[in-house]
């Protein structure tokens, strides 16, 4: 039986658009709560774009997302799941991270996220710039003593060279790093969604030299995203896997709110719809990336992210 | 032969953007109007949204369509109509509404609905939020003695039991009440695009028990459009219908400005084609409702919202 | 010395935009916390505008000043006081408030202030449209047992005769109601700003009749802000005083989001130093309303909600 | 005793957002309409914005006015005026101007202007840009058999040479063509608050040797504007005198909707002061030029705009 | 092997907000430029809407894409083209065209482009609105000798009869007046996407009695666009042909900012893979055309037409 | 007599919206080009943001002011002043700054301004954040040997001690940097504006201590801002003199686009006058900072910023 403490109030007992805003309406419980032992999958938010190469504005995505996720309701009209009773889930608050002082940022962010896994929590970590998931790579690998796979649904592979004469940390080299670092498991790699235009083909030939399997947009619209996602989950089977949501995967007409977005891009039922077939992995942890609110109109995007969010929660139901 | 009164100037005389905007610059016939009673179908605004549990806004629903709907020009290009010479349409004003008493606010709605009723034209309100379509549920009730089949074009059933403690008079409950008042036959009542996260089931299980046909939008992407109005047409057959369609049925990228949108789901051109298919249908009366213009951007949802309203004015072409 | 536990986190430890927002980063403590018998003064918000005769969004207005108020620094660099140190405050939470029923709305709200009163907090009101003023006036009169005083900063008497065919309860109505129910006197109530065009000059008519001391724009800008403002201090003396603060008393360069502009007012720094010269007053209450975050642009009237918040708390600092 | 006719519904019965939208919610009547010969002061739009050189847009100006007025109520607070009594004032609707042909435009705009004062009905023109002005001008002049003098509120001179190679009639030179074509009588003219950068000095030695009194926004700021206004009046005397107001001659922070601001402006209280000072002058007509929807941020400058009308109306109480 | 001179720097040495906007970052090459003859392909600007005749702003068009398009990067991530490695292509600046006269207007296009032509450049345009167009069909035609084919992508035909009375030369006629001219041969036309409404079917009909192949929206979603574009390039087959993609060809919801939206377009993916399939054409020239600044929000019109400037320019690779 | 080449062409020749923005439309002339070394005073972008604790954005802030800055005409209505005949000056571009690395990013700024300086010459740079200015202050005084004046208009010192636990080198320490290295001559540095909430005092405590003069805004509006002008300039005396101009000086009703605003400031009148005032100064250097295009409202922080550039140009003739 669900807790009744971890439960949100409802829209028809507080209006949706009242209360102080936490992910979800969700218990906020920063780090020093006597409940936080108690919980099983934890939303915090990195709010940093320091590695950001082009438009800037990540760092008020948590603010944003909390805000646009009150509107969120109990239960999923099209699975049935009502995932804050499947779940113990909490709001773990924000990491302090300096907007302008990258090791800093990167530091406490991992520190935050080693004290998560260490309470035996599930992160779904809510950026912030995509450099932000290296930090829960990095953790998640050091908890786990050994790589994992990765189901990415992106417009780009970030698995770019460096950037700016050498930067190997910047938003679009995460999964590279993450590779080179012996987080991730390339050939447990899934990128779905590339689009666009490119400096180079550097980022698919590192990818395929790797082993992971990149399925660009064109693919995707061909066989359809039934047959993708299956491809998807066939690559990553079900070993541990980690999901990351960049906003800029779903078209700018309904994600404009996002720092690189790509044209030509799937409607948000599409992405929904990608993100509900993953369900029954073995999801280790999840992120939703790249909301930028400052290029948002009318909280479209924010709202598309909330949402996201909670197919992504109910995807890792267990 | 058409009637020159009943004809709005063209484009090409009068610029779209010029001249006071009347619903599709047709003639402004207020109660007292001498010619009032010569109109067949009679388009009146209810600028209202003391119903809404969520964002508001509606009330400024009505402007907003005068406005976007002067872009409108004479003839359906996919289908060859020209529905302002089939018919004599006019504009018949808002109605005066007290945004801050309900019981008042309905009242005259309802008073200024007989009215049009009483002069035999049929009514297409122009909302306001959803509860605004009951005043028009129950007058078509009162006038026609018997109930009558509704084709529901919407994100949410609408069908849910009270809100915040008791309430049965919300924008989330007037086609349960349309039921529980005898108006709508349930058995004759389709609902389709039903999605995104919910209080619980409440809503379709009350509807099921009553005999309501209601498609998720799952089911629709799945059986595709052309099937899915297949069945919305079988259901309500060829008996007296009503057709209301809230402007969330259509994905926040196309629609942004509405109080409860909905991610995933139709685009606008699915949207049209849905509204095309109910020609034929014995319609006595539609709305299109919860367009909220201080949350549109650009514009675009009450331009779409004029062109759904033109269709709908096709589709009551007898 | 101050209390850590209400020292809100410095802007240079976790950036300004970051962590769940609460008014001004304060402690937040719902009405069972063990620590809400401390506070000094209490801020909470109404996120309700059924009372609102025009443009409507103020119920969104708690939630975005929250959201605003995280800018603010601890330091009042005019003055030098530090309010989260000379006193005890905190963030209680918003009311529940049915957007649909006034008479339980309102009922709430009374409730809920009632509780704080009884704690001995001072209330410091976050609206919500003006009628949400009411509720406070009333408690306190309940409290104290007998009528106070007002300092009004507006664009509007809000001293309307009834609305739409005999609604006293609307937002042009707080503070003849607040006369004619006894909580304010009269006599020690001044009202500064008034512009715009009106109805008629009842408002006007009513208050003087009361012996209210109404101070137009035109007077303002002839006698100057200091001159007004010593003039609203002798009204009111060293009796027990509310001071309500319209965003609309702003104009509408500074201040667009709200329902009701009016042009030709003053700018933010007539404004701020209006607040700050109530500093010696006997504060018992104070709000902020009619901030309507959809008619916002770029957030810059929540941006100076926030900002007259802050003037407001060093203003009660006792 | 004033015509109920001519009388706007209030606000606190037919809520303001309600209705189709004409000027000030005043009767329509179009020219065929049976009671136009009793208008007094008429209001009319000229949509066209096609001598424009820089961003375009006033071509919606009539349109975003004739919303935006309906927020004005019927008495001055400042004046005691109730200017729908004081006078029978009508909306006449909007002159059908060719977007793309500039004579055919100008041409059509005269003879309805013609017509309107064929009835002895006082012109209050609604623009479109401010080359609008000249085609009142003209039908004035004609009219009345002589020239008359001028008051300009605008932060440009509108007395530039010809611009692109020859052009004399762009929104930069209808005061100049006045001047030339024996419309305005020179030494009566004054124009006050212009500003900003200019192509060279030639529009003001244009006005000085002509004898035209221009007053800059940094003598306005040194005299006051009390003193300004009463050089100005000292400048057009008794005679008959037209009115132009082009709403860049207030700061952009007041009204950023207009094609070719410039910074350092008036605010709208010392905007409002300045047409309020008009009362008593002999105005044979007025007009509000240069509001560009596109270009507005929040509905700002159309609602600066409509207030603007409103005080222009006053001042021409007669 | 591709000349440095023409390769514009990339966003990892340059960030892609940095620097003077030329079209693509690619040099700009005024008249006189010595390298100028060196050009194979030359992207100018139209900046002028002075035939629009409903919303305005296709002037700030040309501003506005060169801003979005410093965005692109070299490589077609889905063709694995690189344009700028492929042809010589360079920024040829912006035509003065007169806003306020229109023959003006259009003789300093056609000379310019004639110019371009006279220099062995292949023209791209960027309007401005459609009418633009015409002035490249008419060099085209005279520097060739003959008239050529036509793809089209829009909603509209723009083969309307003359509108406002008479003019011939607005942006909906502009290929009616190309075909009369004598620029197009009718029987190579083709044009795809047209939906909405129309003001009679007199476009349509004037198309068809020509021989042009007219493809309503309709029939694109029933036979699905790759069928359709196999069509278009049976229609022109392998001769000359010019290429013109109007902005509103796209879902408003993808494509705001734009003077005459029509709903029920195509994705901006489908768009996007309209364009791609004409690579293989003789394609003599192209445009980019009614991108509308003011009516943008978020700036992701200008993206997309960016973007679709990028695969045209993929597309003309010989 | 003044060069032809360096003249910026007029908008009555190329219309203002027309053409590749460079700054004020000067000839953009970039290192390596030949007659770089006859600039006067040379306009570049420091596109860079990587030093901003609170909302960022300002990386867009050159290119929105070129584009802003082609509205600007060539001469100063107020003084008479034709700056760029009275000096040749020129768009320089922009320096590649990486925004993902700091050390790089003011590496390549202060490498370009030495370059800029070893031609002789005057800088005026455009932000950016705050902390770019002092790569500025570091070149003039490596180039120049001594420390020089400042005027600082902003709304904050800008002299805080370090931020997030040991930062020295963000947007809140630029000058407190300068003192510290020994750019700036503490007895010669003058501040005006400064408002709103602070950390802690210990910002004006540094400046006091070391001898700057700080005339925050409440002193301001006392004394008004001739005489603050004339304090200003009796503190940097005849001797070098840098002038910086950060955007949040002026309220944000007239600037919302900026990262940190403050209200209770200036009006455009009022900024526009104190760079006015400056005019005779030995100007060494000037910026304009803080401007941040994603926060802006409708363009119009950039229009005043590019007004706020040309004055300060003025300012700057010998």
């Amino acid at each position: 039986m669900s807790d009744p403490f971890f439960q949100p109030p409802s829209g028809t007992d507080l209006p949706r658009y009242a209360g102080v805003p936490s992910f979800m309406r969700l218990p906020y419980l920063p780090p020093d709560h006597p409940r936080r032992g108690e919980v099983e999958i934890g939303i915090f938010g990195l709010p940093w774009d320091g590695a950001t190469s082009n438009r800037p504005g990540a760092r008020h995505g948590p603010r944003a997302l909390r805000d646009a996720s009150t509107m969120i309701r109990e239960r999923n009209r099209a699975t049935g799941q009502e995932p804050f009773r499947a779940a113990r889930i909490a709001d773990l608050g924000d990491v302090a991270m300096s907007p302008v002082d990258q090791d800093e940022a990167l530091g406490n962010a991992q520190a935050f996220i080693r004290g998560v896994l260490g309470q035996g929590i599930r992160p779904f970590m809510v950026g912030g710039d995509h450099l932000c998931t290296l930090t829960v790579l990095r953790e998640l690998r050091a908890a786990r003593g050994e790589p994992f796979g990765l189901v990415l649904l992106d417009s780009h592979t970030d698995l770019y060279p460096p950037y700016f004469g050498g930067q190997t940390l910047t938003h679009g080299n995460p999964f590279r790093q993450g590779i080179e670092e012996g987080c991730l498991d390339p050939a447990r790699c899934v990128m779905v969604g590339m689009r666009g235009t490119s400096y180079n083909n550097a980022d698919f030939q590192y990818g395929w030299d790797k082993g992971v399997r990149i399925v660009p947009i064109e693919e995707c619209m061909e066989l359809g995203w039934t047959a993708v996602m299956e491809i998807a989950r066939a690559v990553v089977g079900d070993g541990p896997t980690y999901v990351s949501f960049d906003i800029d995967f779903v078209d700018p007409a309904y994600a404009p709110g996002t720092g690189t977005p790509e044209v030509g891009g799937p409607t948000s039922f599409d992405a929904i719809r990608c993100v509900r077939s993953l369900r029954g992995l073995d999801i280790i942890g999840a992120d939703l990336v790249e909301v930028s609110p400052p290029f948002d109109t009318g909280g479209i995007t924010a709202w598309l992210g909330a949402s996201v969010m909670f197919e992504l929660l109910c995807a890792m139901q267990k």
